[in-house]
């Protein structure tokens, strides 16, 4: 089986990422990469050149990355699944469930309300809901790394119920895409580190909580405070989680170690270790470290690369779960 | 007045921005900077040389700043004020009140017992406490950002009581201080963010619990995950406080203009910003911005520069204290 | 004496580098600071706001710094002359002393030929050209670190006739301006190292070699290649001079001795020493260390603040000889 | 075939990045790594453990890579050899021809003058000497971009004879090794840019210039000045290259495009395009580009990932060779 694979958004970080990745995939060869922008010149380390999106010819692909804005990403989606293709979205068009949140958290109209829900992909999560669709909704690099933070402890039933969830998000500039705008320009973050959307404000949220409560209904508010990181790649989540009486350590440790012993991509560091960025930068894994300040609260450090486990390589177990590969093909 | 200055400890990176501060210092020169190991060196853009704790002229000094480690600095304090002169201590030696709390944090006895308790010298929260004093402590950088964060809602009573208080804190190195350690190598830090000492294990709780207590003995438990981040100086706490019901935003924001309103060198930045770490990097000040995620929850992004207002240009402060001289000389 | 000024290009990191300096000087008072597209904002740390150039009362200043980019600069300083301001013109407009030279560097025709040739003002270098004029034209960042690091072999006779200079230049991103481009943004430039307009590409080669031609007419082609550093500021070039024969290290020294003893703003390091970025970063200096590679060649490393002596501090030097005050005033 | 290797020095930067790049070799297996300061520490993403050197087992490994310091690696290379391994040297003890050139530029006497003179292996510009032989000697990474930028020139005839080359070089820190230094300080480097070892003073000189001269008898003085750029890996050198008359900048084209257009591991990027650290920077690749300033000097730009094409994956393609494998396995 050869699977082609087109990509829209390519020229974007997570789409760089992800070609580069495709590269050394047993099973897929990307077929065109769309980027108006720079459609005519050459894609990074790869024998084809950028096409514009008039340009696509849609039969040629059996799988379609879309890589592209919010607002975008579903159009083409519906585009591609007519065409006969499969699709993992990257973007935040069919991360949440209903068109009500969608606006919430948007603060616009759905553009195509007929594919929701879909299904949201975090393997690690729920690759159970995984089987038997043709479009697969990847999760966001924050999410990602805050989702599986909270999993084992949500599912576990060890959240304190109502209590509030802190979650200190860190980012690399990557994060805030490829377009040059004044909070990116090297002089203004270089020397600095930026918390912004502070609170409750920052989109990522409504994706969190509907995937925390649809593990633990009683799951608590999550705060949220992104901070921009003066490096290139990676987040790092540092995770104040109240969690009910009489949780013990140990059993703490037990939840993440049924959750993640078996996950070739996640990895729950031992006692006495800390997890840090570097743990998870240019790899495809999740790191987690376990810590346990007072009775009632684990602090859960959790790291990945934002443009892989964040973005590309997860978008890659996703397409491999649609076409019935093993789930780490290409990005173990 | 001339004060003739003394400063131990003078080659690490707050003796030296200490000895740059002091040279504008109206009423202040420095008439002897001591470091064994650069002795005989040039003192950086300053007429002096470094010379050996054994080559000091101890008559020579009005007062005496401390930029020695811990354990170090007490009994060079001792033999300063019996020589006559005041003394401002950097280290930690005389922040905890008494030989037990130092015990606890630092697990080594208390070098001069006779020294406790000292007057701690967070001018803009307890100055009232200063006067009439020969010795005052330097707060910890650390606790100067989050004390700063935290004494308007400890002292105006909206604190939850028992609540622990989430302090997500990043420091740049300097605050690891100049030695060359592994995890100070430029290659280690560099692209990495690493939380250190994470919970309840960091020394500077210790201090930080005092001061909360001393402000409001129902104050919560703080959790505290320091991260070395990859830039040269700077500290930004993102504090998370529970507040007590009925606290609206507009009354918490009154609170800190009660306090600091007045504060030549704290500034609390008006609705809708966010203060970032390049607010306070090469300056005196500590800047505060205020956030209301949840009608529980204050969070409170608080950021100073770790080398001034975390060190030497507090110390100054103190300095100037001790000798009744206006409080800002030489730091505004 | 107060002196009033006006800053247009104010918003630029060079102008806002300059309205922070001015306002420790003694005799000038910024009256208005000029960016049409932040007027209305606070200029960062003085109690002014930007206003739009079209309400600039020309009448109120009695000096006026332009930070604008070359092209604006001319027609503006033009205009504050004829309102009897004395003008320091910062951007590239004067620096050619003819309409040739200039349509040949920037390839555009000279906005206002009337003001050429205007005075060169790099003091160390020539000052005695500086008295009974109004308006100086500043050098540009990349030619101060040259020309200080050529004018002692130059004016001393030792620069071999007619044999290329290289100069290998290594500046910081502020250098490439406020304006977000996709070669300054973040990603980009972070763990780069990137030349850019290599050999004879690079507009500041016209004026380098127009003021080193002045000092020696023999002088032989600039090959200049300036890389971009992953730093915010600071310049460093490593200049590689051939010497005609006989010259001794000592003859050279005293060359650079001669020239810069009894310059505050220029250190020449002793024997052994070695000018490194730092060493000039956030100070108003030019620093210099001496090498000699092989009998034939001088290596010379000279440090500049692009945004300092390169083009702030340098300016106020120029302002403080159009007044007649102290050269050095509010920059030592 | 399984090659059996041992790694000394395998807790340095260059034998980490060996041992990295060698996981993924199809015919080499790593059985041991070596580090008395890491022994019992796990080998980063690798089944083994670090071991001291006291309990190799010599008849364990067909291949020895040594990523020790001078001094230490010709004793192993011996050992090894009589053990009846092959072996490839990553340090400087077998780089020199001659006993009185290593004394003159490593200033001590030879540890193993037997061993002398080694097979020096940059394969893309003498493979043809390193059949038949059972040790290669592998170049400093300096070395190794100052050669490649040279060697088509030097081959060529196009050198200007006797005339100085200029090699103004730029080197990430993993180049300063692992072991903490003040120098290697993340404080001291950030933000920073310092040549060191200035014109004739680098050890690397000896070995550039003894293979420039094999190339070419007549090729003059190299004039070398090492950076220290403020990123962890990657070097860049600007080098400046006087030719004789009348080479033209498309001859000067051929020269290189007939040494290494059919190289998998060297690119010659075309016309109007400049050589950027990013280039290279993890991956086994040499980068160049070729610019024209003025007739009489070719300006090379010649970047290098100096942990691999600088030090482990040229090492990889060294032991290749001895093994009469593909020389590109495992780094293409």
């Amino acid at each position: 089986m050869t699977i082609n694979v087109g990509v829209f958004g390519a020229a974007g970080y997570a789409g760089q990422e992800l070609i580069d990745l495709l590269s050394t995939h047993p099973e897929m060869t990307v077929k065109f990469a769309v980027s108006d922008r720079q459609s005519g010149e050459s894609v990074n380390g790869n024998g084809l050149n950028y096409i514009a999106q008039a340009d696509v010819d849609w039969t040629s692909a059996d799988l379609v990355f879309l890589c592209t804005p919010h607002g975008v990403s579903a159009p083409l989606a519906a585009h591609a699944l007519d065409a006969g293709a499969k699709v993992v979205d990257l973007s935040a068009d069919l991360r949440l469930k209903t068109t009500d949140a969608f606006q919430q958290w948007y603060q616009q109209e759905h553009p195509v309300p007929a594919l929701l829900p879909t299904q949201y992909g975090l393997p690690e999560i729920n690759r159970h809901f995984l089987s038997n669709v043709d479009i697969i909704s990847n999760p966001g690099c924050y999410p990602t790394a805050t989702l599986l933070a909270l999993a084992p402890l949500a599912k576990g039933g060890a959240l304190k119920p109502g209590a509030p969830i802190v979650v200190d998000a860190k980012s690399g500039v990557t994060g805030a895409g490829v377009t040059p705008k004044p909070g990116t320009h090297f002089v203004e973050v270089y020397g600095d580190l930026k918390p912004y959307n502070i609170g409750r404000a920052h989109r990522h949220i409504g994706e969190m909580e509907q995937e925390l409560k649809a593990m633990n209904p009683d799951a608590g508010t999550i705060i949220f405070t992104p901070h921009l990181l003066p490096v290139d790649r990676g987040i790092l989540n540092t995770v104040y989680i109240p969690v009910t009486d009489g949780w013990t350590p140990a059993q703490i440790r037990d939840l993440f170690e049924a959750s993640y012993s078996a996950e070739p991509l996640v990895d729950v560091l031992p006692d006495g270790q800390t997890a840090r960025l570097k743990d998870a930068v240019r790899t495809n894994k999740g790191v987690i470290s376990l810590h346990f300040p007072t009775p009632d609260v684990v602090l859960v450090v959790s790291v990945i690369d934002n443009l892989r486990k964040g973005a590309s390589s997860q978008a890659i177990q996703n397409a491999n779960i649609l076409f019935e590969l093993p789930e780490t093909m290409g990005v173990l």
